[in-house]
């Protein structure tokens, strides 16, 4: 099959887009390239987004699949107009029901920060990923109380990245705190978590798989051994069966997907918006 | 104006039903309710989550906004005839043009990762989380030339969050350096950054935004000063001027924002796809 190009046009940075006409094209056994063109917030802009869009129909033979996320109207109808590309006009299809469903207009601005340093949504974000940063790895046992939740479980069972997303997406406050084999023989959970129990969220994962993982990190050590991370998951699994602690795989699972369990199953009142 | 509440309906996460949902609805002055409903992926869940809706519609007395991406056309059937909300069904605006643009039929399938440890993008993406938080603010010097981008400034002047964004978005390896006050006597860059000039990009900031972050810090110190923000900045901009190192002002932007821009500058090779 020849080239086909996608675009992904916006006045701000363009991330719905291309997350939402992902999410469209992952519906597709299509492999097209991807050209993003964010800040396009010009009728100048526009006219140079065009000429990309037109010279890829001509090139390729095809027309393009342009997803467009614009909010201003004028630069919108400009491409609207010279483009030869398939427009997906990703706001115009829900904007207008919206407003008349609301009663209200819509006041076609750009983004959800208009200016970042004056919104308290956006200040906790950076706030929560600097917490996440300082809790992360049982680093420090200071403030563990004001996390919004604690992950925990063995080493490279995925707790860092799916803090760290938590953090991101949801400004929410996640530490996370490694169960070592410490832990196991003294089989007790590290005193450091003890009065915060009900906020623990533990990670576990298939031996196999974290062993796999472990040996990118240290390849043939122990550590990184079958018989090990089989020791370990198991010794894990246990505690957190005898402690109560709400847990789940990870093993086949995306940071987006273990976020969203923990989030229904923790459902921090903060995060009720 | 009485309460309205809006449904995010999801077989996966709900993460772009929740995006694209919120980035509508920040076109309308509107404060509704959020409620997320994700992996909705049995007939029995989705009349779990029709009762819900109903309930909100009656007690609220006016129906819900409901942002639905799901895939599976049983699920969305049942929705669509029980449900007494404001459906936006934001797949099936766009698969079916699709289907007859592309000549090809739309395979039903929940999110981008299915299975995650199978997935060569998923597994670049962990690898650049933990690559960017070994080398935040300047932890190793080690593999400095593996890096994507590397992000030089002040302290706080957003090099951290912007990294981890870019590597958790984008998968991107970005690597972060303070630029400190013995960089300034000397007069120079970090020696350790000098032979990777070509993917150094720099953060400024309005000294009085800076020292306003500081002072949540460290209250009342030198460090967190104006004046010494002033200076700091001050000599680092006259640095980067110096170098012919491309940068950015942080000061009213998202990380969003910075992180769309960089990419712009940047346009790593490894992300033409």
């Amino acid at each position: 099959m020849s080239q086909r190009t996608v675009f992904f046009i916006s006045d701000g940075t363009g991330i719905t887009a291309e997350t939402f006409g992902n999410a469209i094209l992952a519906q597709f056994e299509f492999k097209p390239r991807h050209v993003r063109l964010p800040f396009i917030d010009s009728v100048d802009k526009a006219h140079q987004a065009i000429r990309q869009i037109n010279h890829a129909a001509e090139v390729e033979g095809k027309r393009p699949i342009v997803f467009t996320t614009l909010v201003n109207m004028e630069i919108l109808a400009v491409i609207k107009t010279h483009c030869n590309g398939m427009l997906l006009d990703m706001f115009g299809m829900f904007v207008a029901p919206l407003e008349s469903e609301l009663g209200i207009k819509s006041n076609h601005r750009v983004g959800r920060f208009s200016d970042a340093s004056k919104s308290k949504e956006y200040d906790d974000r950076i706030e929560a990923i600097n917490f996440s940063l300082a809790h992360d790895d049982g680093q420090s046992n200071k403030d563990l109380a004001g996390s919004d939740v604690i992950l925990v479980g063995v080493s490279r069972s995925g707790k860092t990245p799916t803090s760290l997303y938590l953090a991101m997406q949801y400004g929410l406050k996640a530490s996370n705190y490694p169960l070592i084999p410490e832990d196991f023989e003294r089989r007790q959970l590290p005193p450091a978590l003890v009065p915060h129990r009900k906020k623990i969220f533990g990670l576990t994962i298939a031996p196999e798989r974290l062993s796999q993982i472990r040996n990118e990190r240290r390849p043939h050590s122990t550590y990184a051994s079958l018989a090990n991370c089989r020791h370990e998951i198991h010794e894990a699994e246990a505690m957190m069966r005898r402690e109560g602690i709400r847990w789940l795989s990870t093993t086949t699972k995306s940071i987006e997907e273990i976020s969203t369990t923990i989030l229904q199953e923790i459902r921090p009142e903060r995060l009720e918006y």
